[in-house]
Parts: structure tokens; sequence; C-alpha cells
């Protein structure tokens, strides 16, 4: 089935646009966990790798039946070497028994024959890191791209192509003003267009774009321009967008946006919010909650939108 | 010791600014050493990866007296899993040990914590991972940068950053016009500042540049722009580039570049020039052969463009 199809039929089914990053940082590890795994296997980086894979399948657990899909991050994982690398393998193959689309969150790019090695580890034939899409970086040109395109048209699977990030220095080169517009714009044409010949029946295409709700009057000027491209958009909670932000990069049926957030979610154990009714053993209960409420935060938000449009 | 400082000791030890890419791909390897893993392991995946690791020892032993460094392309790794990310560390581990220093080609990018973990992985404390410097890709500006910058700096290793790639659609976005120029332009001045407090005694910093082969022109405009940075140069040999396009990335001492070669040298022994006097089971000699004569023809270039000049 067509990538774009399964994520829209994902987001019916449980009803929720979020996607939960899985970006584990052992320092922020309910201390338990991080106790139990040393006591059996050391103190050592083995322990710490242990800690990350169950604290993700504890997250898993807890939110595989009201979200679509789980974001691991991959630079999370190769902090820490091979071991860390397993961790994200059986993170993966986990989320995916559990009935979850894996976005592989590793901004890959390169050029010819190195882009199609990239593409076919992880949108390929399936093996340790293959995910049902991949975050890729466009910097290459259209060389970098399609490699990428390619492979996941062959496998069913999807990209989501960096437009406009959602960090602070994000316009260092994405607003540049090239011929009276910003950069983005023009890339997100290109992408728009990359994605052409592979629209699903959802009348979406494989290839998605990131754009992040931290500017949410860029994110609906490409909404505009890109009606056929999924929208994959960090910058929720943490980086401190709100659900108003992001209603924009619905379109009227719900669809075409998958929302992340991370450590608001995973972490939310932690927070002023949760802190009083969850301890750390309660984690995933936590994050469930958390990531329940971000889903609803965001319905209301795009009823509201649609209401007053 | 400074990164840059290192490399340029380097070079002037080995003669050489040769960098040899070890992207091994099983389909070119000598039938020799796939079928020898294959014996002792079975036809499976790690045959293959035990076949990349014996192929890039094979490279490292020929070629580690006449050139400084190597660049393993980390998507040829990658694409075979966890395995063939410990053939990777296997590689790099290896190539230090002969002297020589790595650079990871991942092109790893990101923001904030994000982009500090991979730091961490490629530039920080010594690790699975750790190489002397990693390639970066700018598209999402300083924040994308800096933690790369200020890790590198920490551990005295080094960054590329892309500026002007050696790929036909480099151009899509790095020639865009803004205010006049390139893009290219105006990235290669951020790149130069962004390495301003970081130069070592030979002047350069350890914040380089990627800048394509593919484009002399435009090399020889970034040269005058970007006088304290390293540029690592890719595009010479299977991409069409030859000694005189690359002369003009040096400076009149025989520094400031690293010139990258990959599948002409690594599979050296496949090709018309050297087929007739290298089998399979000499692949090393070969590479060798290829890698000083690649040395020789960028020395002879340099002299001409001095004598020139």
């Amino acid at each position: 089935m067509h990538f774009a199809d399964r994520l829209c039929a994902a987001i019916d089914a449980k009803g929720s646009a979020v996607v939960v990053g899985l970006d584990p940082r052992p320092e922020s590890l309910p201390p338990h966990l991080l106790a139990a795994c040393r006591a059996e296997l050391g103190d050592n980086a083995e322990a710490v790798t242990e800690a990350l894979w169950r604290f993700n399948r504890g997250i898993i657990d807890a939110v595989h039946d009201v979200v679509p899909a789980v974001k691991p991050q991959l630079a999370f994982y190769e902090r820490y070497g091979v071991a860390g690398l397993e961790a994200y393998v059986r993170t993966a193959q986990y989320a995916k028994e559990a009935g979850l689309l894996v976005v592989a969150d590793g901004k890959r790019n390169d050029i010819g024959s190195t882009a199609s090695a990239y593409a076919e580890a992880f949108l390929g034939a399936p093996g340790d890191f293959t995910a049902d899409a991949l975050t890729v970086n466009p910097f290459l040109g259209r060389d970098g791209i399609q490699p990428f395109v390619d492979c996941a048209q062959r496998h069913d699977r999807g990209v989501f192509v960096l437009v406009k990030t959602s960090n602070p220095s994000a316009g260092d080169l994405q607003d540049m003003r090239v011929d009276g517009r910003p950069l983005y714009e023009h890339l997100g044409r290109l992408v728009e267009c990359w994605g052409e010949s592979s629209r699903g029946q959802s009348g979406y295409s494989s290839v998605g774009a990131v754009v992040g709700a931290t500017w949410p009057e860029q994110a609906a000027r490409l909404r505009s321009l890109m009606q056929h491209t999924l929208f994959l958009v960090p910058g929720y909670g943490a980086q401190g967008a709100t659900a108003a932000d992001v209603a924009c990069c619905f379109d009227d049926r719900g669809h075409g946006a998958l929302i992340n957030a991370s450590r608001s979610i995973i972490f939310a154990w932690r927070t002023e919010r949760y802190a009083g009714r969850y301890s750390e053993v309660d984690y995933g209960a936590a994050a469930c909650e958390a990531a329940q409420r971000m889903g609803d935060d965001i319905r209301n938000a795009q009823h509201r939108l649609s209401g007053a449009g």
C-alpha cells in the first residue's frame, strides 16, 4: 500500500496526527531504568544502550494505540556507536510489530550511488535500518533526492525533504531571497514537483516535506503551494509551537500533516504538568496522556480553524 | 595538535594531498576476497561485510605510506546495517593505527542537542565512530553547524562543511542568485567566518569546506574568498575532474586542500590502465600506484600553475 495512503489511514484509525519522537537521552531517563540495567550489566556503555532500548519499549507499549507513528532520531543512537544503533534496530522493529509507522529521522543526503546506498539502508528491502520513511536534506539538489524517491516508491515507503526547519537559524540559508521570494518557497515548489509521479489515492505523494511549526505563517504559505505534499512538522512543545500554530498544516479532512513532539511526550513524567501524578515508573502512562492531550489540542485547533474559515 | 596543523603536517610528510575514498561496493570487490569470506562464513550478509573490511584493510596496507588520509563514505557501511557499521569501525581504527587521518564522510546535519549528539559520535571522546574530521551539511544554518564546530575544537578534530558539491545538480540550490551572487559564495563567506576563532599555526581553521573539483572556476573564486579554510575536494577521477582542475584549490605552499578519489584508486585493478599489469589479488598494489600517480599529477599541475602565476 502506498506510503501516503498508509499514513493517512493510520492517522484516521488512531484519530491522531501525532508522531512521537524517540530521542532518548541517558541523563533524562527514569533513574530506576538505568539502575536496573546497570545492576544486570555493570556500570558500562552496554547498560546505557540497554536502558535506551527498554525506555523506548515502554514508550511504544504506552502510546501505540493512540498515535500512528514514531520518529527515532538517529543521532541519539549513533551517539552510542554500534550498540546504540542496535538499540535503534530493536526499537524500530518493536514499533513496527506494535502497528506503528516508523519515520527514521536521519536527514541523510549524498549523490548518485551514495544516495542510493543510504536509500537502500533505510527505504529498501527489509534490513536492520529499514523504516517506513526517512528525512532527507535537499542541499545537493535533485541528484541527491531522486535516488531516495525512487527507492521509496519501489518499496512503498516515503521521504520527508527538509524545506523550512524549526530552528532559530533556519533562515540563514532557507530565507535567502531568490528572485524576490525566499529560498524555502522555491524548494517547496521543487518538492511538490518531485512527488508528482508518486501520488497515492489520498492525493498525497510519497515525497513529503519537513516544515517547522515554529514558523506558522510560512507553513500556511507552503501548504497553499504544496497541496499534494505531506508535512512532517517539528517544533511543537519543547521548541515552543502550539496547536494553533500547526493547524494550518492540515487539509480540511484533517490529513496532510504529522506533528512531532519528542521531549514533551517521552519525558512528560519529568514536567511540572505531570510530575505530581506520575512517578518515574509511570513514564509510559505520562507519555500516553501527553500524546493524547496533544492530539486533542491539535484536533480542537483544526476545528476552530475550519469553523473560522 | 590542531586539526588543520595535523593535516598540513601529514600532507608534507607524505608529499601528497590525496585522500583515498573507502567506498567499497560488494559488486566491485576482487572476487577472490568475497569467495574466501563466503567459504569461511557462508553465503550470507556476514561474509559480505567481512569482505568489505578485508578489502579496506588491503587498501590501507597498500596506501598508508603514500597518502595522508582516508575518507570512508558512511552510506556504504550503513547500507549493510549494524554489521556494515562494524566494518566501518574496524576500518577507521585500522587506518588510525596505520598513521592515517580519517575523514568520516557522513554529511550529518541537525540542530541543537541533536547536532551535538552527532558531533559527539564522530568528533568527541574516542568511541566506535570517532574520526579526525566529519563532513556536515549547512542547510539548517548556524545552529546546525556550531555544535559540530565546538565539539571539533574541544577535541582537536575538524569539520568540512558542504559549500559547492561536485554533482551535476549541485546548482539547483547552491547556484541560486542571492543579492546578485550565487548562494555558494555567501555560504563560503559564512564558513570562513565560522572558522575564524579556530585557526591553527598553519593559518587554516578546523572548519573546512567541501568544494567540488568539477567546478574549477567556482573553486578558484572560493579559494580567493576563503583563505583560511581547508578544502576537501571531491570529483577527481571517476567524476571527471583532472589535476589541472584542482590546482587552484591549493595555496602556494601546496597546502589548503585534500583531493579525494575513490573508485579510480580503490578499484584501479579493474580499470583499463592497470588491468593489464595487476590481477585482482594485486588490488592493493594497483591502488597504491594509482594514488601515487594522482599525487604526482596534482603536484605537477600545482607547479605548472605557480610557474604560470
